[in-house]
């Protein structure tokens, strides 16, 4: 891959990167989306060269009042500290995709109702720890305004730093036992679909606790509308009905695209914080790959919400970033080509008659 | 990856990869497709470690006569030879895609209208040339029963020598400008859909070449019928309307499968040669991943005739085996999760409550 940077603007860029994209040793269009990738791609950097450095994996882990009444959730809340020590001891899917690909796994305490603290250092787990799981939304807040703020910031920080380091490439994974119920009504409250319509299984409810979850979710959504009709956006949906994890990931999401990295969108409930993210900042999106449609019911809505068109549609429901990381080769796959494949001069072969 | 391999039987086996699939820490079922790949590569493995050993991708390149006269396709026909020129030299897209992911390459000339005798023996291109292309199949049969049964011996030779030098997982792909036209009839002529729906743009006709190039082959279907309707099977069809390069991917597909290998299927054309390996051998499928659906018209209805789930969606239609080393990060995803996972037992994890 050259490193070197052309910087040309606007459409001028785009025309250059079309230029070299049917210029290669193939018909024109024969690569599919994945031109439209090398395309996009190039246009975030600003570059003919585009390229894919350092690429990490974030996940957010946080947890959920709601979850420890298990109205929502057939797997314990305890389950989101175990998955954070199975993610820091490398037995997770996402620790295995991440292997594979080369791409480094950042594990983050977003606020995890657990005390990782005697963790030794090598752990690498990143403090951001808000609180021990938010409050129970079907009583009240799920946070407040300030712990809101500060999640947000902490995104950021986090994201600022991996970029500072030489990232340019993310995606972001999330953990959080009842974290599908948040995501579900921040999808219906930024969207306007009806709760039932965005509801699914997460980890995996029968058809009885399914209808428990929906009938619960369409209280808490009538207990917090009107505050959030009220004082409508992205702060306030998060206070009533979010996670710290998901706020987490608003503000990653706002950094990632503000510093131009290219970010991969995983599923369900990291979809939900782009909804919230792109009410605070539209353009996130235009940096954003969809990785693939989750497995989790609502989500293809979310994504047609989004006008997006995900790269995978492999039925995986898992979250952690596993998405994300099974598309980033293809990510891969168009940048090798935007630079190593041959010309048609180059390679001497001849065009169409 | 563990290199131990269990043997176990039918339907124990099959229990117990359940079952090890199962106990990852995941919900049931949240990897998806990934969970089918790793079963499926295990029953073909028969066993609970199945590993991909030295996977290579074989691209297969001939030359058909009925694209001298240019009815049926925009590029000229020494594009094929340029082409495999370009492969040696590292330069097209299933080099750069190959690189990518670790796959050997293989390019065996199969019948291209060129003479490689002149290159230097480091260029590993095989010589298995039945003859300077195919004859014009609008005049007479694109080949004689003798090369259609050299050619398969041929394609079963060479997967052969790759299986005895390690090789257990193999994708199929192939050059040869005129060759959607020949898959096309193929197409036409196995599953009796009629060639008007079988035929697309191939490597970009126009909507006026495209009238041409389905009246073309509405002829050659009309012309070979009679004969191939009186002896029936896939060596009559390689006879009158195939290329040798197609007959070789039906010998490749039969011994792959036959020595138990894993078989990834790429696009349009190689699935064509797969019609025909299973009317020889209607097991073959048991063996294939189907990497993904091409652009190319037709075959979204070979896959459906073929009941194929393919796991990449990406509006490729370039040929060269490219959809099928896109595919093949998947299928490592599939089988390192299956070994490298933590259980919920040896995580510490609890389960569902």
């Amino acid at each position: 891959m050259l490193s070197q940077t052309v910087t040309v603007s606007g459409t001028a860029l785009q025309k250059e990167l079309q230029h070299k994209i049917d210029h290669k040793t193939k018909p024109i269009g024969a690569l599919g989306r994945l031109e439209e990738i090398a395309l996009q791609a190039g246009r975030i950097q600003q570059s003919l060269h585009p390229a894919l450095r350092n690429p990490h994996i974030v996940v957010f882990a946080g947890d959920h009042g709601i979850a420890a009444g298990g109205l929502v959730n057939p797997f314990p809340q305890a389950v989101t500290a175990q998955m954070v020590l199975n993610f820091i001891r490398g037995g997770a899917a996402i620790n295995v995709f991440c292997r594979q690909h080369g791409i480094n796994l950042t594990v983050v305490d977003a606020g995890v109702n657990f005390d990782f603290t005697e963790l030794p250092p090598s752990s690498k787990l990143v403090d951001a720890k808000i609180g021990y799981g938010t409050k129970n939304y079907l009583e009240g807040d799920a946070m407040s305004m300030e712990e809101v703020n500060k999640a947000i910031a902490e995104g950021k920080r986090i994201v600022g730093e991996l970029s500072h380091a030489g990232c340019n490439t993310i995606g972001l994974g999330e953990m959080g036992i009842g974290n599908t119920s948040s995501a579900s009504l921040i999808m219906s409250f930024v969207t306007g679909i009806p709760v039932e319509e965005c509801v699914g299984r997460g980890t995996g409810v029968n058809d009885e606790q399914l209808e428990i979850k929906i009938r619960t979710l369409k209280e808490v959504f009538r207990r917090h509308l009107s505050a959030i009709a009220a004082t409508p956006g992205a702060l306030t949906i998060l206070q009533k009905v979010g996670g710290f994890e998901i706020a987490m990931m608003v503000g990653a999401y706002l950094e990632a695209a503000r510093l131009g990295m290219i970010i991969l969108v995983d599923g369900f409930i990291t979809t939900a914080a782009l909804l919230l993210a792109r009410t605070i900042d539209h353009t996130v999106s235009g940096s954003c790959f969809f990785a693939h449609t989750s497995g989790e019911r609502g989500h293809e809505k979310m994504l047609q919400y989004l006008d997006a068109r995900p790269l995978l549609n492999l039925d995986l429901r898992l979250g952690e970033g596993t998405g994300a990381a099974m598309a980033f080769p293809l990510l891969q796959s168009a940048i090798l080509f935007l630079d190593e494949m041959a010309s048609f001069e180059s390679a001497g072969v001849s065009g169409k008659e």
